[in-house]
């Protein structure tokens, strides 16, 4: 039972281009790049929750949250029938947000250098699976494994080309969430992976509507942000999520990298957090005796009982 | 109140492709392509009614389908609340479905010529206008018209590369398609613009689940298809729908097509399907004193009345 669902963009902006960028159709003319697609659903009686919102990792898109590869409930449906609003982007350059072609035109035109064209990246199966901790090797899962691994074949057609090399800097997707967060009021910015450092960085533009941010297997969480910008960050409450096998990708020719060293950046992180008077913290499950979680954890088959440990934090944490 | 919602993808095939072809991410490996992403839901009660599948146009995705420009209901709702369930595709190589990026990389990379590379088309806001009947140039109206022309610059955010020019042939979404309404045992196909011929496509590869098939502004209703592929396409109701200022379009600069051409195109499909023992017709809406709709006819201000009168054919026409 919903209230509402449907969808809109958050931002964007004009630029002119010739025919040839075009694609050769039609005459020289105007565009939209850099805007940001959302779909949302909100729940009957929705408005006294917080909005959450769910932003997808590389390569991905906002399928991430739906229904899981194996057909199970996704994190967007869990939360709203929690009561939570639900609002879905895909990160500008990616999916349904689009992005600015000129530069492919132009290469292909033979106006711009080969060498100048952004590259388009992308996981191969083999990669992800012993990078994404399903288990050791393509085909062998960890005996505790929580991702589907029976439906990795699903999850391998919801890559698509990774084109965020083409972006300006900064990534338009920083300002687009925390403009989406203000529209809201009271949100929560939830990131996974690559975008999962997506909520610092919004709330580094503006933290107005951002009540609480969630990192789900970020990347990243930056060494580098300055002391002012760590007392920015400190005034909405932190949750970090990583699963399980964080030590255990193989080196070598699959290994892309290892999850202990984002783990020990985002402790790290939480501490600075910590020490400037913020609320931050780290959701292991395996501290709780739930082992076996993937990197995505979102898809894993506990999916909706890790979903219950971060609605509880919601609930206790975001104002 | 839904009975179910989600997504899935229907199709899809594995290829392998180098260190370079991946985005020089990662080794070498497998990776899918071609697969085509659903969003769907179903009402309570929708097992009742068939499902109607509704494949967007040229450069946009299926967020043609939902909330509209300015913020209206879109058809995927509306029909939804009629009782039928609506399945949303992202055509292959558009949107959530992603596109194989193997070419482009290798372009990058200097291993294939530049002109190789396929090309990315967009329309401009200035082509969009005339040609999508909005008004006779840029910013002027129509004064019947019914696309929200104040909300134009939303709908130039629903823009994003088209790669159709990179798929194979025939284009997977075709079988996609096909295979989809298969699955549902008891489909319409709705297509629309560059979308609009999809049905009749899917139906010629398979029309086992294709109960029904209605062309939203079709861009072409093929003269060249055969005696018999008519005959294969008469064995489902058609409804071809098409809006006002038919032949309005003004000629020169910003001028792509006159509508009146594929209109005319489609009576003359109309009058084959029929003349092989099918059921097929024009809906007009000039015919009926509705004036003003525009290329966008989903997302007009009066599309829930252009609703109704497609929904009142599928109760009428698709057993």
């Amino acid at each position: 039972m919903l209230k509402a669902q449907g969808s809109f963009f958050v931002g964007g902006e004009k630029v002119e281009q010739t025919y040839v960028e075009l694609g050769s159709f039609g005459p020289p003319g105007h565009i939209s790049v850099n805007q940001m697609y959302v779909r949302y659903m909100v729940p009957q009686g929705g408005d006294s929750k917080a909005a959450v919102v769910m932003v997808h990792g590389m390569t991905l898109t906002g399928k991430t949250w739906e229904t899981t590869p194996d057909g199970r409930m996704g994190w967007d449906e869990y939360f709203v029938r929690k009561g939570h609003p639900v609002y879905v982007p895909d990160q500008v350059s990616r999916g349904r947000s689009g992005f600015n072609q000129r530069v492919f035109n132009n290469v292909r035109a033979g106006t711009t250098p080969q060498s100048e064209q952004p590259v388009m990246r992308r996981f191969s199966d083999e990669v992800v699976w012993p990078n994404f901790r399903f288990g050791p090797k393509p085909g062998a899962a960890y005996p505790d494994e929580q991702f589907p691994v029976a439906a990795a074949d699903e999850l391998s057609k919801q890559s698509i080309p990774d084109l965020n090399s083409s972006l300006p800097t900064p990534n338009p997707s920083f300002k687009a969430l925390s403009d989406l967060a203000t529209q809201l009021k009271r949100a929560v910015l939830m990131g996974h992976s690559q975008g999962g450092s997506f909520p610092l960085e919004a709330a580094l533009v503006d933290s107005a509507g951002i009540k609480g941010m969630v990192l789900v297997e970020p990347g990243n969480c930056p060494a580098a942000y300055t002391d002012q910008q760590i007392a920015k960050l400190a005034t909405a409450p932190i949750l970090v999520v990583f699963g399980d096998h964080l030590s255990d990708t193989p080196t070598g020719i699959a290994a892309l990298r290892s999850w202990q060293g984002p783990f020990d950046a985002c402790q790290a992180f939480i501490a600075r957090v910590k020490a400037a008077g913020g609320n931050a913290q780290m959701l292991y499950p395996p501290d709780l005796g739930i082992h076996g979680n993937s990197h995505m954890i979102m898809q894993d088959k506990n999916n909706l009982q890790i979903a219950d440990l971060i609605l509880k934090w919601i609930d206790r944490n975001v104002k």
